[in-house]
């Protein structure tokens, strides 16, 4: 089985391509940029291309039985201020991406990285399950969910199969922590620096974290899932604070983070916890990384990263 | 108040100027075509222009206190073909036009015309409201919503009011009979004309039919709105089989209508009827126009044109 990641020197990607390989692929990444030397010593290879262009990159691999899309141009932030370039780059990318396959009667499974921060918008009742009514806040869940709409479509109209992950906030070792995501890797890292940390409000908001290395699992469980179910929630199952992510970063430094308080932003729901028992029971998956044990490792990997 | 009609030379767009004229409007048409001379003489004047380059038609006008967006290059058979195209043109173009408005500062109502028919997917339950799941099953359904999601968003992140109408299957006069859309205007020009009609599966498919100067009523009522609601839908309220069509021509015409039965789409959904009572309570609209009476008209108008 021939895998390819698109976005795969990333750090989901890499994450990804790892649990991948471990379970016997030949794991090839795609990217707009090449992986640091010996960042990924599992991939059998690695392609400098634009992963939404099939043709620069398809028949230089040899053909792929599984294409894990991760390819993004955009965060919330930046989507909301530019919500054509946004559309552009990713929704209309991925469907030149689906329609190249679908003219060379390529049929891969497609296991797409949604958003279950995204796609949802305002929870009416947590967790949210898969059947929550879906009304995207911004423009990136907005591009999100219509990405999941035309592969259901695709798969219905012309059987490319895919498998659609609306995962929550994943965090752990590669995350970059000077990214405008990743609340985790980006206050572990101010702590570790003597820093203050910003949070907006009370810090009372809460969310779902789910560890790259389950995420990996999952991926890898979609690969192989042979049930009807198409959309899966993938996240940690209980929700966090702001808060408590400074309370264990706290005890785990040993020390007091500094916050630099912000207005809370009218935007953010006061709770996001994604419902994973769809995932139990289809893909028969569910996170082994306690909140704790996977802030302790962000941490670890931090300290320990020049 | 001034009103842009994007698509305005269309079928639609002549109901919905005449509409707005009739109560005091200044109506501009915008299209990539100039309509007929004299087919629209309530019209203000007469764009020939690209509806989704905000540039080449906004300041020609003057500034518009109401958008109607009736623009679209695709109908549902030809977006399934083309989703690249489908996307590229009616969504990216809908948020390069909404993103203009946004760097200009210019607020005026946008009224989008979204698909009743598109946006829902297979009915879970009939008449289908506003607050039915979004399932679309082709891609036009998925353009359709994902604009629908973004005028949202816009609205509440930048302040541009919009009204979203979910139309069903409008037909009336000025509409082609030679398009691969239109069921009632394709059928009576058929019948009139002696030819076969063609009917997929045993012709018990229910739609739901709506007369253009309804539509026309229903735009005029959304331009003045002043509550909450931001999707109507727009409708003749009760459903009407293929068979129903071919019997009221039948007693319209005094002859039998020939059919040529293929076999039944498996993705046509057997009925789809709005239930249009939120448009009722907060538009004050309901249709007038009877389905009988509507058929007739229809009729009597392609018996009398050119």
């Amino acid at each position: 089985m021939r895998c390819a990641i698109l976005g795969g020197a990333g750090f989901l990607g890499r994450h990804i391509g790892r649990a991948m390989a471990a379970n016997g692929m030949e794991v090839w990444s795609i990217d707009r940029m090449l992986p640091a030397p010996g960042a990924a010593p599992w991939l059998a290879g690695e392609l400098q291309a634009d992963c939404f262009d099939l043709a620069s990159w398809w028949d230089n691999m040899g053909e792929a039985d599984v294409v894990v899309h991760l390819a993004s141009s955009t965060v919330p932030a930046t989507a909301s201020e530019d919500p054509v370039g946004d559309a552009q780059t990713n929704l209309v990318g991925t469907l030149r991406l689906v329609q190249a396959l679908r003219l060379r009667q390529a049929r891969p499974r497609l296991l797409f990285a949604s958003s279950g921060g995204a796609v949802y918008g305002r929870p009416s009742y947590v967790p949210l399950n898969e059947d929550h009514p879906t009304m995207p806040m911004g423009a990136y869940g907005a591009t999100k969910l219509a990405i999941e709409h035309h592969l259901r479509i695709e798969e219905a109209q012309f059987g490319l199969p895919c498998r659609i992950l609306r995962l929550s906030n994943p965090y752990g070792e590669w995350q970059q922590p000077h990214g405008v995501q990743g609340v985790i890797a980006v206050f572990a890292h101010r702590a570790l620096q003597g820093l203050p940390v910003d949070v907006w409000g009370d810090g009372s908001v809460v969310r779902d974290f789910v560890y790259a290395t389950d995420v990996g699992r999952a991926f890898l469980a979609a690969s192989q899932h042979q049930g009807e179910a198409r959309i899966f929630n993938i996240g940690g199952g209980t929700g966090h604070s702001v808060n408590d992510i400074i309370r264990t970063l706290e005890g785990l430094l040993g020390k007091t983070v500094e916050k630099r308080v912000h207005p809370a932003r009218p935007f953010d729901p006061p709770v996001n916890v994604l419902d994973i028992r769809l995932a139990q029971e289809e893909l028969h998956w569910k996170p082994e990384m306690s909140f704790e044990e996977g802030v302790a490792m962000t941490v670890h990997w931090l300290r320990t990263t020049p």
